[in-house]
Parts: structure tokens; C-alpha cells; sequence
């Protein structure tokens, strides 16, 4: 068994710890988090112990850090982890902004570092990548990305967000290049405040479309919302020169009612966690393949690369224009 | 085209009167009915004429009669039109009694005709019985019939329809001959009056449960209710040996909408005449056939084989017992 | 019953003419079109007569004129009609060309003119539509129209096509304009030429996302590719401020097949003429209503609006620039 | 935390096994199984200790014990740890033997015991019971409960299996008085060897129609058979009187391709494992309310009336008659 430590026991860093600690391949060696209270918590939780930083970067034994901290902490830990010579699996995003994350790529650059897009290790998203790749629908043209959020985040995330593009797109961008397979040569947003005011006061938008084209002429399109109004709407449909894969919301059960009214299905689930709890499971079950010697699927450049587009299509909605990338 | 006259313009004569203007091989010769003012009615808004039975009977140009009377009028119109030489598309059921519509073997046995049962020519029906004949789910081993009605009839009706099984069910005996491809040997049936008291009081069940089982083992369950609550729910599920062909019930549209509670379809088709319109204008087509030579796919036989079960699902009801056939 | 000729005795024309003729308040009084043969043929199909373009425009007993000739002659004959005081069906497009549409208004702008684009009288949109305006999932905020035809037609057809936009998307723009229930100040096109090079050697393009947006910025999208791989593929998405509405493709049957595989559907409809059948019916029945007095859901200037926006968005993917309307 | 001890460490000890342990309110303090080899495994595993049976049953601090050994033993450890004054987690069926699980009522009819039906704790049959119960479709009125297997299991498994109703059966039997939710007064039942000779060789049957009534006279149809040919099939329909409820087959992911033989979804999932995973999981959660006092919810008085019922419909296929109960 690997030892890791986790830095950061909010509630994501809830989520990574408790796989990490039921990962049979993984044991949790120690949880890092200023607040020791949060700290003490989840160690007991999970029947961990409170290290301090120094501890989980010097000691040898702990061969993995998890990085579950604020959002602004990632690139600082993510560079002190890699200089102890760990293996990084760092919470998205990288950084909020693009020039600082890429000023790191001298100590992060090479480094074994699973920047954790959670949606490529959905187990529907996969599903459907996988059959892309058996070529059963022939070569891919083009992407519609659908991924909207139930309903939106209170004024005061929003402003700390980075914007609708760093914030939630960014997961978005990430798929788009997975599957796109190709770097993305063009974008173009457009974003409207149709949902709630308040985000536009804020200088922000709660609703847009972002188109990508590549480079060899393959196009995708984006489709965000703050609000579905029916739970969390996370669908992907690729087109390809034989026809089509998709994959749909997930329902919270196979139930029917067949009334007067027509048929009705039961409710979307609602919540990302539910959403992805088995993507936060393998994501975590490939860091353990990393720990023992597996490349990271997806890393810094990754990183990079969707914050690169996120502050493209934030660019594209100012001036009203395309942006070459 | 062949001439053809039409006995019967209630609703069913206007449906099949009708079918019969617009195909495109047929001309409707003549409507007959003693009601004058229903005849006239319905000859007017098709084109046609209103004559007599006798001149439909014996004008050498009309080569087919569609019977489209009232149920005990079935039998003889039928042995009327065979005796003149004429092909016959009659309306189901044959009779309402079995001994009677036997008495008729002589006359019919080897006489062209169509034995109406609409839902043979339903699309959906056509489209799961070529699946199953095409091997593709290896050979059938059961069948579940699910046929409901989307509200009970007044109780007036019910006290005329000969019963559950003789009025609802004989459609599903014939579905169940027509995709057992062999003869039924044992019939169990088991009936009850959960849905209007005012059924029971008449004698007679609104929810019943068939189990046939044929010569070489097959099985089918045939469920039916007067009332389904949700519209008109006419499913069939063949299990074979390779998987599973089903057709499902048909919506309004294609419509749904996505909201808080869930994803809602459109409503359910609720009736019968708009469910099986397609199938109506096919048995038509069937009929022009027919005129032009070919075998009727469906007649006296079936009406007989059909009627037979019916009567040993109410005996079993009855007796409490399974009936041998 | 209001008497109308029908112009152009093609493809179009026969679905136009066999609806007129077979519409309960219609009567085909003739059939004009400059291929003797193809006129005589229509005529005695559908129990009409052929006619001279002047008798159809003289007659006075002819109160409505249906324009379904090339679309090269829409506008003339539109205009011959409404000088005669005709009441005219013209298929869809007004024009290829925006400007010389734009030239009739004086003719046409008041004219009784229903332009057909068939889609706004489809059942499944028209249900949707009716979903929206019932308020039933609150305002709307943006739409998803994908519109991928089946195959690509040959070059030759695409050569005198007037391009993607003007050919396919048309319809979209009036989807769009229906659905959004206002104008459109910003459209965005990117296009590729990813289906058959030889559209592509012709200056066109097979592949394109259309982004348009209103003055109060409500967003669509419309997809667009000349092959889907799988049928037609005709869907709306209208997401609103409480959920969605979604009107889906339409299948052959209602037929599943469960095997080891998995579960898989019937086919999808691929056949505009199927998919739109009942479209057709209903866009001549409201013909009827404009006989009998009502006015036209969809005109001249719906017309101009949708040509306007196909060369807007031909101009952004010339230009990779957005376009102001 | 309540300490458990788990009697069995065969392939669905390690379930419980498991489920128990990562209870966070259970505490797994040890493993019976004669074979040491597979005791000491499982302990291993999920970190607890081989102990014995009288060591388990002795230690007052294991307030628990879950009987996953063979079906043979049920009976006997569930008297054992009754007499004890343990609660009782014991795997299904009570016994293959009416008359002989009857016997034990002196020991065990007031028992703390779970009779661990699985299917009553599935997540979506749990959603039908609650839609059921809210009164949203009116009152039950019938129920369709179908349940068939893969593929059939060797003829060595069949042999020993107690027969169709006793080994399959037994759930739906139980599923059907839970959702009746009143006592089954006649069963009928049916019976084909369709699937595999060699089972009809050892006297029993692989596919199997059952009917249930209740006093009241509702109606209950069970479909079994050894093989789907598509995947674990586990599906209930419940009629109400204002519509039905419905829960149907899970799907390996929502993934699905379109493509020109039409829309296919991802296979059904396959293994009854994954399937009722969770199922499993919710039920040790139910032990562990009981632990703290709750009361079962399904006990020794449910296996005793779904064994009857399975030996009532056993009755009924080698008679060919009904079966009061």
C-alpha cells in the first residue's frame, strides 16, 4: 500500500480523503489543514492522523500528496510537493490565472501530477469515449457539451468564482480537448445574465455558448447555465461520420409513473457529488496507479490548456469577437 | 379498382367507408344500412351512393362487402355475401357465441374472408412480429400481452359485449395465436372487480389475468384491466431465446419537458381509433389485395380459434379451473 | 369549398396537391406546370384538370394560388398571384436571393401570403411550442435546434443549393425566429467541410454552428451537418427560467429489440417527407382557415427575416467575424 | 459502534462481510467458517479475526451475527443465535423445507431476525413502494412482477436448488406480498422446461408463469425463467387506479449510439452483484437500525409465507390445479 497525505479537509477534501482511505491500494497516512479542528475531524473520520505540511512533504514514506486546499493554494502546493519529489494529484483548477499557472511550469512541467478533471473518469463519459475510440461510429466531427448547474451559486461565490468560464466551463474546456482529441485553434462565446441579476451586476454572465473550432475544422459547442431549473444537467453528444454517441442526465431511480398526464420519470440528480461519485473514486483509484508507476492521464499542461480557453472565451465575450488561441 | 360496398355506417362503417374511398385500388360502390338518414350521411361525405343489400348483393361489378354492422349481424351478412360469391372484409368479432358462428363452417370455412382483427395490421405489431420471424432473438418461448382500456365503458355497454374476454380479450387471443405460431392447449384465467362495482353487478369482471400454454410448452400472459388510469395501453413483450422483442405504447408526441419533478413525456394515446388508424387503412389495403387475388392473412378460422379461448378463459373464470382446448 | 391550383407538379407539388385534394374544404380545381406530361400525370392522379397559368390567375372561382415550382420562380408567380388577388400558399424560400426578395415588398408585404415553412406545423414542435406559451416551465431563455439531414446530396444538387445556410438552415432561422418570439441582433457561423470534399470544392461547407442572439439577449444555437449517420435528425431544446422543453426525433416504430448487446430502438425516420407528412396536411389545412378568412401564421416577411439571417450567417463564416442584423 | 460477528465466508458472506465493515456503525468482530482457509481470507480482507461459533455466540459484546452460510444452516444457526439472544442477519431462504422452517417458530417467531430479501432494500423498487404509498396512482389494484435470470446456472446448482419457485421465486413471491401488502389466497401456476433440457432431466422447469390473488381480489402475475438472453431482468409494474407504477432494468452506463440501425442503448447490467449492490448495502445499514432498537422490517413470519407460496405454485404446476393458501 501507497501512504499519501491530503492537504485541505473541506468538502472536497471530505470526498478524496474517504477514497483515498477506502482505496485498497492507498493508505491515508496523514491529513494537513491549517484549521486543526477541520483537521482533527476528518483524520478521525477516516482513521487518519493530523500531520503538519512539513511532516507529509519530509517524510519519506508518504510517497503522494492530495491537494484539496482553496482553489489560490493549488499551484503553491502542487510546486512544493513536486520539489519533495511526490506524486501530485491536484484538485481543478490549476490556478485562476493563466500567467502565474504557466510561470510554474519550470517545477511542474515534468512533474507526476493528476490535475484531477473529474469528468474524464465518469464512468458515462468514459463509456462514451471508449466507444468513440473503438471507431464503431467511425471518426469524430464535432461536440455538443451541455452542463448546466441546477440552479446558482449565491453572489458572493460568484464573486470569488474567476467567472462563469474559470469556474464551471473550465470543465468543459477539459472535455472539449479529450475528445476533441486536437487543439482548438478558435473561440467564440457569447454570454447573457438571463438568470439572476445579481451576477450581472457583478460583471459576470450566468448563461453562454462558447463555440470551438480546431484545427483541422472539427466544432464544438458549449452550452452553460447557472440554472437547468431540473437538477444538474451534465450531457455530451458526439458526432461522428457513422452517427452519433451521447450520454444522458443520470436519474435519481428507474421509476415510472404512468398517470393521465403521460409518463414521468423520476427526478435528475440534483448534486455534482452524487453526480460524480464514482468519477471522484476513480479519479482517486488512478492515483493510485500513478503511485505505482502509471503516467498520469491528465496533468499541468491540461491545466494550462483549459484555462488557456477559459480566459479565450471570457476574451471573446468582452470584445464581441473570435479569439484565435 | 375494385368495387366494393360497405354494410354498416356507425362508427366503425365511417372508419373502414372511409379507408376503403381513399385506397387507391378501391372505389366504394354503395353504402347500406337501415338506418336511410346514416347511410346517405356517410355515402355523401365519400362519394358513394346509398343502395340496398340485395343490390349490393347481386351487382356482378361489386366483388367485395365490408361488414361493418353490428356484432350479431356478423355471421349472416357473411354467409349472404359468400353465397353471392363476394369477397368479405368483416368486422371482429364473428359472433359473440361459438356454437352459433361454428353452425357457419359449411358457408365460410372456405370462403374469402377477412376476419377485421386490426391489430395484425398495427405497424408496431408488423414491426416486432418480422423481428421475431427474422431469427434475430433466436426462437419465441412467451409472450405478455398487456391490453387496457384507457376508462370503462357504462355498464349498459358492458351488459351487451358478451364480457370481458368475448368483447376486450379476443383481440389479445388472436395477437396470441397470430405470435405463438401453434395452437393453445390449456387456458387458466382468473378475474376480478376491482374498477366499477357496477360491472361486477352485471356479472361480469373488469380486470383479468390469462395464462395460456401451448402444445410444445410456449407460454403468454394476457393482462386486462377496463381501465388503466393513463390512456390506451396496448404493449406486447416476446421473450425468445436470443433476448426480447417489445413494442410499446404510442404518445401523442415527442414532447417532454424537463422540470424539477423530472422528465415527463407527452401523454399516452387514449383512443382506440387514433391508435390503430394506421392499422385500420392497412387491413383496408389488405382487403384490395385480397381483391386482386391474394389470401386472406387472417378469416373464419381465427375468428372461431379466437372465440374458442375467449369462452375457455370465462369457463375457467367461471369454474375457478384451468380448460383444456 | 374554396378552389385553389396548384403551380409546379414536381416532388413538392405532388405532397402539396394530394393534401389540397384531399382536404374536406378544398377543391383542386387545376394543375399548372410547363411539363405537359408532369401536369397531366398530377392531374388525373388527384381527379383534377390541367390549367393554364392564365386560367389559374383569371378564374375567379379559384381563390387560392399554391406556388410549389422552382424556387427561382417563387416570387414571380407570388407576385402574379397576389396582383390577381389571389390568397397564396408559396413553398419556402421567398427567394435565394435577399435583395430581389426584398424588391417585392410592395407586391407581397401585404399580400395573403402564407410562405410554408413546414416545421412550424409539425405536431411535435407545435407541441412544444404550445408548452412554452403555456408558461408551464416559466420564460425562455435560450434554444438548441439541431437539424442534421440523413446523407448529403450530390454536388451538383449543392452547386445551384445557394448554400448551406440558405438551403438547409433556413428552416432553423425560422424555427429560431418562431421560438424566441423576437428579433435576433447578433449572429456568429463557423462552418467546415468535414462530410465530402467535393461540397467543399465547391466554396460550401457541410458542417456549421449558428449562434444568434436577441436584443434581450436570449441564446440559440442551431447545428447543422448535411450527414448525421443515422436519419433524420430533427430536434428542439427550449431551455426556460423552471426547466426544459425537448421535442425528440421520431422512430420507425415502437419496437425494442433487448439482446446481449444491449437495448436498441427501431430506426429513426429518415425521410424529410415522412417526418413532415403530417406538417404538410396541417400547413394546407391552414391554407383552408386563409380561405375562409384567416389570417397567415407565417408570411412574406417571415420570409425576408429567416433569408436575412441565412446571409448573415454566410457572411460570418466568409468573414470569421460576427454580424450585426 | 455494534459489534458483529458473520457466520459464512463464501461468496456472499464476503458481501455482507463487507458491507458490514464499512458500516460506520457496525464493527465486524469476526469471521465463522469451517473451511479455516476461507475464515481467515475474508478477516484478513476486511481487517477483523477468525473466531468460532461458540465464541461468537458466548461474547456478549457481539450484540449481532449474519448467517451468509449455506441454505441448509440457516434454520439451525438462526435458532443458535436466537437462543443466544442475538440479533440476526440471516441471508434468504429460511429454509427449503416448509414443515421443517415452521418448526423452528417456537424459537424464532419472536426473534430479533432480518430475513435478508434483498430486493425489499433496492433503491428503486424502494421508490416504487414509496410512490405507491404516497396515494399518487390512487389504490393498488395488480402488480406484474418480472424476474428472470442471465442465463441458466449448471444443472449441479439446479439439482440442489430446491426447484424454480424455492430458488428464484422466493423473491418474487415476497416482492409480491410486500407490494400487495394483504395475504395471497390462490396461487396458479405454470410451468415449461424452455431453456435447457437437462433441467427438465432433473424434474424441474426454467420458465414459469404464476398467478396471485389476494381476498380481496387483487391480481399478481409473476414471470420467471432461467434466461433472458439480455441481462439480469428485474422488473415491477404496479397497476393503481389512477395509473401505474413502474421500475424497470438498469443499464451499464446512459451511454447510447445512434446509428443507422437506429438508437441503441449500453447493455443491461448482467450480475445480480451489481445489480443490488446497493441493496445490500441498505440492508446491513437496516441491521444496524435494528442493533439500536429498531424493529426488522421483513422477518422469520416473511420467509415462512414466501416458502409456502413457493411450494404452493410447486404444488400447482404438478397438479395443474390452483392452490388455495
Amino acid at each position: 500500500m501507497n501512504k499519501v497525505a491530503i492537504i485541505g479537509a473541506g468538502r472536497i477534501g471530505r470526498i478524496h480523503g474517504k477514497n483515498a482511505a477506502h482505496n485498497s491500494r492507498l493508505e491515508l497516512a496523514g491529513v494537513v489543514d491549517p484549521i486543526a479542528e477541520a483537521a482533527s475531524a476528518l483524520a478521525a473520520e477516516l482513521g487518519s492522523k493530523v500531520i503538519s505540511l512539513d511532516e507529509a512533504l519530509v517524510d519519506p514514506s508518504i510517497t503522494g500528496v492530495i491537494i484539496a486546499s482553496s482553489t489560490d493554494t493549488h499551484l503553491d502546493y502542487s510546486v512544493l510537493a513536486a520539489k519533495a519529489g511526490k506524486a501530485i494529484f491536484c484538485e481543478k483548477p490549476i490556478d485562476q490565472d493563466l500567467e502565474r499557472a504557466r510561470s510554474a511550469a519550470a517545477d511542474l512541467g515534468e512533474a507526476r501530477m493528476l490535475l484531477a478533471f473529474n469528468r474524464r473518469f465518469d464512468p458515462n463519459f468514459q463509456a462514451l469515449k471508449a466507444r468513440l475510440d473503438s471507431g464503431a461510429v467511425g471518426h469524430l466531427e464535432s461536440v455538443q457539451i451541455t452542463s448546466n448547474d441546477p440552479s446558482p451559486p449565491p453572489p458572493s461565490y460568484v464573486a470569488a468564482s474567476g467567472g462563469l468560464f474559470k469556474d464551471m466551463a473550465i470543465h468543459d474546456f477539459d472535455m472539449a480537448r479529450w475528445l476533441l482529441g486536437e487543439e482548438v485553434s478558435e473561440v467564440y462565446a457569447v454570454g447573457s445574465c438571463l438568470v439572476d441579476p445579481a451576477i450581472g451586476e457583478l460583471g459576470d454572465i450566468d448563461t453562454a455558448r462558447t463555440v470551438l473550432k480546431t484545427v483541422s475544422g472539427k466544432l464544438c459547442v458549449i452550452a452553460n447555465s447557472r440554472r437547468s431549473g431540473f437538477g444538474y444537467d451534465q450531457r455530451i453528444e458526439a458526432y461522428a461520420s457513422k452517427g452519433l454517441v451521447r450520454a444522458d442526465n443520470v436519474l435519481e431511480s428507474t421509476v415510472q409513473v404512468w398517470s393521465e398526464a403521460g409518463a414521468s420519470a423520476d427526478r435528475f440528480q440534483n448534486f455534482f457529488l452524487d453526480r460524480y461519485a464514482e468519477a471522484y473514486r476513480r479519479e482517486m483509484d488512478h492515483f493510485a496507479d500513478m503511485l505505482e508507476g502509471a503516467a498520469a492521464s491528465v496533468g499541468y499542461a491540461d491545466g494550462i490548456a483549459a484555462l488557456a480557453l477559459a480566459e479565450a472565451a471570457a476574451r471573446s465575450v468582452r470584445t464581441g469577437l473570435p479569439v484565435r488561441t
